[in-house]
């Protein structure tokens, strides 16, 4: 563990003074080396050679892959794919119709012809890094102003994607620490994915949002998916003549039973963490950025709600917007909540006071970090003058607001970009992206309420007349001053001219839009495309001023992380931002308050016992039937005495991180990351794994289900056949 | 452990059928020696005689004491009492002023002339019992019919209590397994009672209504008392000459650690349980009594809370009644959740099966017992035709309802009783009862508030418009019919008639009524009494009709107990009837479902983590000042690293119990039970030692408190006198 290089008394002080534990760190595979007598020590077998190896491009994280938001694994030799139900939820809402429902009923693809297209799914293969700190570093100098630094970064960045995307092989440039370092990133991206196994909502859903976030936790958050290649074995779009890509590295499953105290290990792709943000900089977050954030999340909430009452179809039209919606809010209060709980800010202001002492106890770091918490907070009051704009503008053009709007916005920029050389585009407009966006207008169409899309649009419109002077989208007043009108008047005139005959949502205009040039869309002087370009000003506006922000923490993120590492004595990991990472810890239940322990594993009998036959409680007859005989079952756990469900341990993970594989010290697959508890819903802003725990379901209970209520021989043999006849 | 005179396959065939377990049963301690073996292999070293020994009226239960719904025991040589908070509740309100307001800010008497005289508490210190079985039965003949039964056992049962009451011995007979045996219990009657010491209201409440039947508990739910007697050291009214009272017995202080496993055993009066009821008697209670008192009760709070917004004093005012209404509610509603949860109705139902398939094997049995179920579901079926007269019959004069038809009913009776001989007379109209009634009189001005009366009235009148014809209440239908107006007009115009000017909103003119005779009370037509004299005939008239169920009871319950008892081959214990029980367990954690284990004990940490400085989590600050260095206290407990607060333990309890010692093998005090767990609420009807467990308040939790909080040395003294220096 990290610690145990530290000297005994400095490792009881730190912890004493703020409890990071051992586990703490999404490890970027290059620190693995640093970590390799610390993971040996934790129980690891595998050399970290064998997870990765830069000098090859190979290792166990081969088998790793994210779907963009969420992660998977390879699990046989045939391109079959681990990941969470939830991970698939789309892909299976789109290939769900009232005659055959299977988000509800689930499907077993009877073999590889049956199994079913998973439009807007991606794989994305991990082949490897290269560190290009030296060449992006190059194009900065030390007297340019902040705002030339990010320019000249974000450049240097473009070309280096550039260079090195070939055919399906996708990079990405990102910077560590803010900026103390840059890698660039090669994955091999598989745009035919097909459905293999998806298990009823009753077990894939099981506890739904109630259960969300919270153990004890009986949910079977697994689906099987499997990624095709054309016949020369090549990354290629859907086609009958595809055929199973079969992948340099695939997990297998653990033989043997795992127990509380064992050593886990998690590969994934943890989106992003903010464990390096100055006290003030939390201090802002919860009292001002996350209420805010609630505040509009409860409101949309309640809107989605509302139009939801009008009927059943409504409702169902709505219904991912609002779990989306939902999971947003309960994860904000849930934040608010663990920080009072946890006093996040009085210990994050505690822990900053220490640094800074530790800082000015001597002259050297003093000159080199003396001033970087202090210029890094003036810049934050800086940011802060326009946050309440930012924030909105932010939230006008979010499809997870209003779906027209997103798309008019998309639509716009995009017919404009395009026309640029790709150098000159963000990277979200960049060819490789046209796909995606042209998918998303398309699938968009399954949750469109038109009265619904323009009560959401109502309340941004109010909220933004309501931003104070300095703060305006000239937009919005451009366009409600335009009506003649004032006040809710003005809206409603305004919307009223949005809604009278919206083009855009009709699919096919969308798509013929899309494929416009941009002097052709703007020429067609569609209300929607108006308004939206206007928004762009405004957007493209903010995104100016941003550069200075970009450019300063380009500097003072570097120095803040090295000041902390200096003073820990040890390595520290830098922030999560969507690349693949390692984080190992133990299977460990957890006490969450005094009287109370949380086991490390669930079982089956607790599935049964929370079952009420009402949703989201609500499993299949047949696996309350075949639970009656579980105890027989080669996949019953004899230590719990049952087949175990889901269970616990003290990895550090975070949103991105789901459907990863969690394996043993040998690199066995024992489970998939589902979630992180209530308790631990602070571990953005600091882990402790005294109390934060990540939630995963067990490979027997996919096993079990496979076997015992599915009766899908088939597919137990194709993840077992490494394992020989069991 | 009783089960353990079962062969082990019979044993573990009746757990695995119905999970009775070991623990289950409130014992008489005439019983006792029944269960030597089985509580000298549970771990109990004191014999049985230690605990109490009929030959010589004495042993450790002559420190057990009731309160009247409450049970306490005796901790000092000095007459120093150990409760419940919550048992003295009603006495530190009436204590309470606004200016010494001891119900929020707790009391400590810094010497025995300064406590509190505790009006309305009395203790009743166990003497011993006889057995009248055959003395009541002599009076019942085989050929009486039921309502002769029942009467002729009631004027036997007056015969023996009153020739064994004597001074300030109170007498008692009851019956037990409904009629297979009669008891005769003697009690001490100690009526000067003090306030020694009362925790505020943050420590002796703390977690409220919150945590009320929850785990984990941080309730420091104790109080001490003291009885005083005459300076002869007879029973003597609250004088300034009386003395402390020297118990025969009183229990010492646990010299060691309790640990998880160990033994424990409770003394204590349980009120009532219904662990004989039928199937058809469940089914009756769970789908149709509980419901509708579920129904009844929501409606009252509603009505309360509503008015209580009226102000704040109002809101005062109505609190106890209002607590009391929650508790009733929130106990119903866990029943009915915890019925569901556990399958009530279906085990037993299936035992039922069992227990008839066993009896009709045998024709000796079939003989004895084969009609023995449906003969009472055949009685019970009858009673049922009047149940919602019963019920609304039932809650009409009871002062949690309505306080001023409470006191004209109590009021009304009385005077008429009081001119008849003893014998002729219910118990509660004695003259024993005299001095506690004119108590309730008095005492019920504090919660009086007629606005919230005249509309809990009127609810009731609305409830007794709906009753179905058959079932109607006479004095309603009548005063109603008196205004000469129909519906609403109708109840609107009585309640005008009775709340114009209720006199007996006078607490002078309920004193002064109390002292009529009855003529002289009906001749001054107050429109109060008039009402509560037509209830009584409806009342009286119930009563006659009750006769026939009792008396059909009073051979059926002892029929159906004894052919249980031969059936499970073992000793089983009546049903609680507020008399002296003994019940043995373990202190134990419970796993109240997959996933979750809750600890055997809490700890003062647990009490800091949920204090917010808001009621009911809100703990005084030098209690937060004292936690901090309780590191060093003598009560912490080395194994849970802290001072412990409350436990959980296996024994079986109920209602009546709050208060009562729990005692270790020796004999010695380890702490109070004051509540059950959520998940063991349906121990009522099915003990489950799986999921039951009693929760207790730590006395070192007691002593560290009054140690380090309360700084009241002298307690401390008193209480450890016995145990040397420490």
């Amino acid at each position: 563990m990290v610690s145990l290089r530290v000297p005994a008394l400095i490792a009881l002080a730190v912890l004493a003074a703020f409890p990071v534990a051992a586990e703490e760190g999404m490890w970027p595979l290059a620190q693995l080396d640093d970590l390799k007598d610390a993971v040996r020590s934790a129980g690891l077998t595998l050399a970290p050679k064998e997870i990765w190896d830069p000098s090859t491009n190979s290792g166990l994280a081969g088998a790793v892959v994210s779907l963009g938001g969420c992660t998977a694994s390879f699990v046989s030799p045939d391109g079959l794919i681990a990941t969470n139900h939830h991970c698939a939820f789309s892909a299976v809402q789109l290939n769900s119709t009232p005659e055959n429902n299977i988000l509800e009923d689930g499907f077993v693809a009877a073999n590889q012809q049956a199994e079913l297209r998973a439009r807007g799914t991606r794989v994305l293969v991990f082949k490897g890094w290269d560190d290009v700190t030296r060449e992006v570093l190059a194009a900065v100098r030390a007297d340019m102003a902040p705002a030339d630094r990010a320019a000249a970064v974000e450049g240097r960045r473009r070309e280096l994607v550039a260079q090195c995307d070939s055919g399906s092989v996708r990079c990405q440039v990102v910077s560590m620490f803010g900026g103390a370092g840059f890698y660039r990133f090669r994955q091999l991206e598989l745009t035919d994915v097909r459905l293999v196994y998806v298990p009823p909502r009753g077990i894939g859903e099981f506890g739904g949002e109630v259960d969300n976030w919270m153990w004890p936790r009986h949910t079977g958050d697994f689906a099987l998916l499997r990624a095709w290649v054309g016949p020369d074995g090549a990354p290629a779009p859907w086609a009958t003549a595809n055929v199973p890509y079969r992948p340099e590295r695939y997990l297998k499953l653990a033989q043997s039973a795992p127990v509380e105290g064992e050593f886990a290990m998690i590969l994934g792709y943890p989106g992003a963490t903010t464990r390096y943000r100055t006290a003030a900089g939390v201090a802002e977050d919860l009292q001002s950025t996350m209420p805010r954030r609630v505040k509009l999340l409860q409101d949309l909430v309640a809107i989605l709600e509302a139009q939801g009452r009008r009927g059943k179809d409504v409702e169902l039209r709505l219904a991912t917007q609002l779990k989306q919606l939902d999971n947003s809010l309960k994860k904000a209060l849930g934040m608010l909540e663990g920080a009072g709980h946890i006093d996040l800010l009085g210990s994050k202001q505690a822990e900053e006071r220490r640094l800074e002492s530790w800082i000015a106890a001597d002259p050297a770091r003093k000159a080199l970090w003396g001033d970087v918490v202090s210029a890094t907070d003036a810049a934050l009051a800086r940011r802060a003058v326009s946050r309440e704009r930012d924030f909105l503008l932010a939230w006008l053009p979010q499809p997870r607001a209003t779906s027209l709007l997103g798309a008019a916005v998309a639509i716009e920029r995009w017919t404009d970009e395009k026309s640029k050389p790709e150098l000159d585009r963000p990277f979200e407009f960049w060819n490789r992206e046209e796909r995606a966006l042209r998918q998303r207008l398309a699938s968009m169409q399954r949750g469109l309420d038109l009265s619904t899309d323009r009560e959401v649009l109502r309340y941004l419109l109010r909220r933004a007349v309501q931003l104070p002077a300095g703060q305006r989208v000239t937009a919005v007043d451009q366009a409600l001053t335009a009506t003649g009108k004032t006040g809710e008047d003005a809206i409603t005139a305004f919307l009223d001219r949005l809604y009278a005959a919206p083009r855009l949502a009709d699919p096919n205009v969308r798509e013929t839009s899309f494929a416009l040039d941009h002097a052709a869309l703007l020429a067609q002087q569609d209300p929607w495309i108006a308004f939206a370009a206007a928004l762009r000003r405004d957007q493209e506006a903010k995104e100016r001023v941003d550069l200075t922000w970009d450019g300063s923490m380009l500097s003072l993120v570097p120095r803040l992380a090295a000041a902390v590492k200096a003073w820990r004595g040890t390595p520290i990991a830098p922030d999560a931002n969507g690349t693949l990472r390692f984080t190992y810890g133990q299977l460990h239940g957890v006490s969450p308050r005094d009287g109370v322990v949380y086991t490390a594993f669930t079982r089956l009998r607790g599935v049964v016992e929370k079952h009420t036959g009402e949703a989201p409680f609500n499993v299949p007859e047949r696996e309350l039937e075949a639970a009656r005989t579980s105890a027989s079952s080669p996949y019953r756990d004899s230590r719990l005495g049952d087949v175990p469900v889901c269970f616990l341990s003290s990895n550090d993970i975070t949103g991105g991180n789901s459907g990863s594989p969690i394996m043993n010290s040998s690199g066995e697959l024992i489970g998939l990351a589902f979630d992180s508890t209530w308790e631990g819903i602070t571990a953005d802003y600091r882990y402790d794994a005294a109390i934060g725990r990540t939630i995963n379901v067990d490979v027997r209970y996919l096993q079990w289900v496979l076997d015992s209520v599915e009766h899908a021989g088939h597919l137990l043999r194709e993840l077992r056949q490494v394992r020989g006849n069991r």
